[in-house]
């Protein structure tokens, strides 16, 4: 199923050395998105997260996080035929928010949600690029568990295995179309 | 064709008064997005914009700009079948760039957009949340036409008709699903 996935991200996202600081190694996935094909295999791959075992949608809402995360969360949404709801930066939402403190793979931030973004009961299913650190991961699902909401799945595009990213997310049901 | 998109518009866009600062009203699309229908209808209505008179595909590429216009504009590449190119705010873009500096409704920026993200030939069609003041616009505009590319077509939900954004953006072919 994601076989397609997975060719078009080792084809197409390309690798910038030292972005946006000495010695990271920044996944481009602008190459990727610029091929139609390719994006569409994604999508659907990051799609089948939201879906069960006869291909039933088993969530309510999808979540991605700015900015990147919602070029993909946006279409996962639409794929799957429910809203989607996002995740931002300090003071972008401009209704009643929840906000969490978090650590990047390169410095600290805040991310916010809607109070009404998602619902209680809601189960949801995240999606982003790339997992590096986890600290994104976990800040959105502290904030869907503050609406009294559960992270029912996440998926991303890449995994990067070098970093604790999966012990951060604890027990969440995950998935990546790729790993490096 | 965009009359279910201008109801959706209609009824699921908020009023946010004084946000981001005293005296701006803010459009909240979240509502909207967060509705599956009306996301799908002003997607649809949205990438008619790229659409020839018997339907056909008229641009080779979709821009959208950092961070609202992603979440409409990935969509309707996918719908078009074409590629997505985002347009992002400075230091986010790990490639080689083109740099433009613009004045916002609230404040003033540097727009990016990767050399290599559009070909030269290339027609784009362009996908906002709002034209307000236009500034946004005209920036992507010339960040487009310095990779020798041109934008055949803009399109925005919602047209805020008393700033001058029409003016700001010249003989550049625009619609809006909406007008307030």
């Amino acid at each position: 199923m994601t076989q397609p996935a997975a060719e078009a991200i080792e084809r197409l996202v390309r690798d910038i050395p030292d972005f946006p600081q000495p010695g990271i190694v920044f996944k481009d996935i602008t190459p990727l998105l610029a091929d139609p094909d390719g994006f569409g295999a994604v999508v659907d791959g990051l799609a089948a997260a939201g879906r069960g075992p006869a291909g039933e949608v088993v969530v309510d809402k999808v979540v991605g996080m700015e900015a990147r995360g919602f070029i993909l969360a946006a279409p996962v949404a639409l794929a799957l035929g429910v809203g989607f709801v996002p995740v931002r930066k300090a003071g972008k939402l401009p209704g009643e928010i929840h906000s969490v403190s978090y650590e990047l793979e390169y410095g600290e931030a805040v991310l916010e949600l809607h109070r009404d973004g998602v619902a209680p009961g809601d189960r949801v299913l995240v999606v982003d690029d790339v997992l590096a650190t986890g600290g994104t991961a976990r800040a959105t699902r502290e904030l869907v568990e503050r609406c009294g909401a559960t992270v029912a799945a996440m998926t991303v595009l890449i995994e990067l295995t070098f970093l604790p990213g999966r012990s951060a997310i604890g027990d969440l049901p995950f998935t990546a179309l790729a790993q490096v």
